[in-house]
């Protein structure tokens, strides 16, 4: 089950996974014994005393709520390594959401029932689902399986998009997911990699923005030792050795877009 | 044949089921012995008496004009109700577009031609289509149906993801309908819905504006009685009795969008 | 291989064929004896000397670059004809970017492989290719082609709604693209269809937003002589003449979006 605790410590784990230049990988995978990848957050009947308080501090209390999916996902999200779900089970609300949808790569078993109950128990979707589902596998697929709560495998049309690998057996996912991390970290550069993630994820209102952006980051980037090292290994036939780091080579231009301070209560909606 | 008077009723079926918190889902179909769900509209030659008018009087009518496909589809994309477009036979142009695209669910006759033949009649799609087509099952699926006029069957790979089931004969699509309508609509909060559909529908323009929209649904949606009721009865292995509406329980806050205002001639474009 | 020489061509080709009345369609594709569609640029390694120089010197030169391949792409993208890349070979890097993605119709032989390998040496993608492909296919299928930089086949699910026809040899590419073209450009309006390319181009932030071009659209298109001779050869089931041109019969309103200038070194990003 996921839990605001489970939560903190995803948060805590992504963020110093981010910062520290050693970390190149994070896989997120659950227990193979366990009943599920993940069945989302203990439901509890919600208390009512809320209720009986006077609005402006009823209010206060919905102006200064925080999603704690919505934050995980945004860890995830905006972690700059290479980011992979390797979901060995059946995978409900927030195990869909927060667990599934802001990763780089999604690995999953074949006979995984996924689930976006949320409209089914009278509440609406979290962990920032409604954009990141609709982005990425479209909005017909997205509203589908948002709108309607029906489980799916992930081999149905609605969701395959979704998925790099859909594997047979539970006990394969987490070496699967450990070789497509091989296979993608085989040399990749850290800093070229934050750099793409950071374009597809904040691509600009337009081709021509995108132009923009681009054009600084393949500049920068191209100045760069690992650029040299990448060509020299191309040509060489060899595998490259990246050394640059985020926290050393990552240019005070990056990241280029400025988010919206979410903490802030007072941030405009 | 779609014409503008059907499109009024369309708009005020639309409109009242909205409003009416006794109905929850809407169901679109043709009569089955039609010769299509919908061919679009009649075509006539275009009268040139405008084109000898003062360029004044041209730029009012150009100004002023609002394309009566697109108002129903925004009567249809807006309305907070299950909505379902069950397509019993052929579809093109308006057919394809405003009574399609704009629905959350769509079932379809595997043997329909559906068309969108703008570009070949010399005009340009209606209905909001090169918005929600794009959205829904991407740009490079999009861009063939509506720049190639190409008629196709909902299996070819250009359509497939804009139908959520497929079948064989025209008379199972309205029964099914139904079943999907009632297997959707199975213990679904109306309020809960309403807000979800607009979650994607308005998703914000980032994921950290996204996480603060679906922070507020959430808190808000979450001290409501269908919360309630929608844990007690997970708890208890019941069916749920949702019984928050629309006109008593949306709050304020919703809907957070202010769209823009179509009716005002003066409105930016 | 891609070159900056080879760009500029390109440029200058879709540039002449966007402004000459007479070009209807722009297909584009390799000579079948060569060993690639295009391999990308040549991978030299990269000088250093740029980095000794003082450091308003490197900002100035990070400022000023602009992509040669994102130049092509929206050359191509902004081109109002209707375009075609007839993919015969394999494509790596630009070969994969900017002559393909931009765009309308995508061709390819099924054995091509498909690789956009930036993060494998070390830099960032080009060609507007972290907009595109984003739109085109999703952003699930996207982060996997650029993220990874695995070659993948056409056929291969990530790739799939790619491509409009996937065919098993190499020398029929090109004829079935003319086939393509002749029967997209059988009978369609020079100016509908730019205006249907500007439309699913720049299709507004909202549905309401689209509404409003469309219905413009719309109307200034349904007062040209193509919209009467649409109709009339619809009705009288003969193949259409249309005479309007971009030249004469666009309409000042056309194009209704104001393009960030790209070449202005001071232009906000």
């Amino acid at each position: 089950m996921f839990s605001v605790k489970m939560g903190e410590e995803l948060i805590r784990v992504f963020q110093l996974g981010d910062e520290d230049d050693r970390v190149h990988i994070i896989i997120l995978t659950a227990d193979p014994a366990a009943p599920a990848f993940c069945a989302g957050v203990s439901i509890v009947p919600a208390s009512s005393s809320i209720l009986k308080a006077p609005q402006a501090d009823i209010d206060k209390v919905i102006n200064e709520h925080r999603d704690p999916g919505g934050q995980v996902a945004m860890a995830i999200y905006n972690n700059r390594k290479i980011t992979i779900a390797a979901v060995n089970g059946h995978a409900s609300g927030t195990g869909a959401t927060a667990l599934q949808l802001p990763f780089d790569f999604r690995v999953i078993w074949a006979s995984a029932k996924v689930t976006f109950p949320f409209v089914r128990l009278g509440i609406v979707p979290d962990s920032t689902s409604t954009y990141l589902l609709t982005r990425l596998i479209g909005q017909s697929n997205a509203a589908y399986m948002l709108l309607s709560g029906d489980p799916q495998k992930p081999n149905a049309h609605y969701l395959a998009s979704l998925y790099h690998q859909i594997l047979p057996t539970q006990t394969e996912i987490l070496p699967v997911a450990i070789e497509v991390a091989k296979n993608v970290a085989y040399g990749i550069g850290q800093v070229s990699y934050a750099y793409t993630k950071g374009l597809i994820h904040r691509s600009g209102a337009s081709i021509e923005e995108n132009h923009l952006l681009e054009s600084r980051a393949i500049k920068i980037i191209g100045m760069s030792k690992d650029t040299v090292e990448g060509a020299q290994s191309f040509i060489e036939r060899r595998r490259p050795k990246y050394t640059d780091t985020l926290s050393e080579n990552a240019s005070s231009w990056y990241p280029w877009w400025k988010p919206l301070d979410v903490k802030n209560p007072k941030s405009k909606l």
